[in-house]
């Protein structure tokens, strides 16, 4: 009989593997049930892998929780788009349903106390702080909350509650106020 | 021994007094914990009032949840306001939390598919039909959709993650914003 001889550089490619699947697997259950009601078994299972290699990996479900909002604000990240095309873009994603799993995450989380801390601190360092960098003056704090408010609000609206519709005007309205949030002309700091 | 006579109207007055004061528990239940981790008991020891009793009142939990949610609306009824003062009226409403309770019973209740029905029909029937006339055209039903989106938008940013902060800039963006979409001159329809 050979014994399996796993070469460290292999080992550690699964590793990073399992890591990834694990972490895949949370943004998924924690987006559709909620802090308190995701298990960490849903995760592993939902991952394929063992019941203990969430904690394994993660340490805490808090720790899990909070890798996982890093990794969905990472995903959505708008850093990158050009400033004018700001607002016809985002409308558009909120009608194409591009950022419910942040919207619903962050909501979600807001029942739970201990996912509340996570939320609310991951939500300042990774989504507010470099809206504030990125929009720049004038009251860039205030702009960025007024963005984040509107944003989330209409898919909350569209997707939570209206069940996808938005007509056309509302559309080109959500497009032109968050514009003028993005531009600085909106607001009498 | 004298036994205890109680007369039907006496009965009648209680058994109203404590439909009223399940409803109250209620509602502060469904609040804290989002429909799936609100349970009955918890409602009806909160109410001081013997376990069978929710049920006996209001049928089952999705049914109690339905009352309670169209019990929140009516507390928060907005169609009794001068349109004139709308903008600055919500916005001031909203820094002071009187409609936290309201936005966080929706955003939680989508959380679960029984609540989310609920949600979802109640809130077309007892808060758009009602907005939707009271607003008028042009495009009232656009217009409902984006006044809700921004509140519960906004509300969910400054108590749900900012922890009730709110710039004076950003205050008076949100009322002139809130205010033109009441006038209606903010749409292009």
């Amino acid at each position: 009989m050979t014994a399996a001889v796993i070469r460290p550089d292999v080992r550690r490619r699964d590793s990073v593997a399992t890591k990834a699947r694990i972490l895949a697997a949370a943004v998924e259950v924690f987006t559709e049930f909620g802090y308190s009601q995701a298990g960490l078994r849903d995760i592993s299972a939902r991952a394929g892998v063992a019941s203990s290699l969430p904690v394994r990996y993660f340490g805490t479900k808090a720790a899990l929780f909070e890798a996982a909002l890093i990794e969905i604000l990472r995903a959505n990240s708008v850093f990158t788009w050009r400033k004018q095309d700001f607002g016809k873009t985002m409308t558009r994603l909120i009608r194409e349903r591009s950022n419910v799993t942040i919207t619903a995450t962050l909501m979600l989380a807001l029942a739970d106390p201990e996912s509340r801390e996570v939320a609310v601190r991951v939500w300042e360092e990774h989504m507010i702080a470099p809206l504030v960098e990125w929009l720049g003056p004038p009251d860039a704090h205030g702009r960025a909350a007024m963005l984040f408010g509107l944003m989330s609000g209409l898919t909350f609206q569209v997707h939570g509650l209206a069940e996808g519709a938005i007509s056309a005007p509302s559309e080109r309205w959500a497009a032109r106020t968050l514009q003028a949030l993005v531009d600085g002309d909106a607001v009498d700091a």
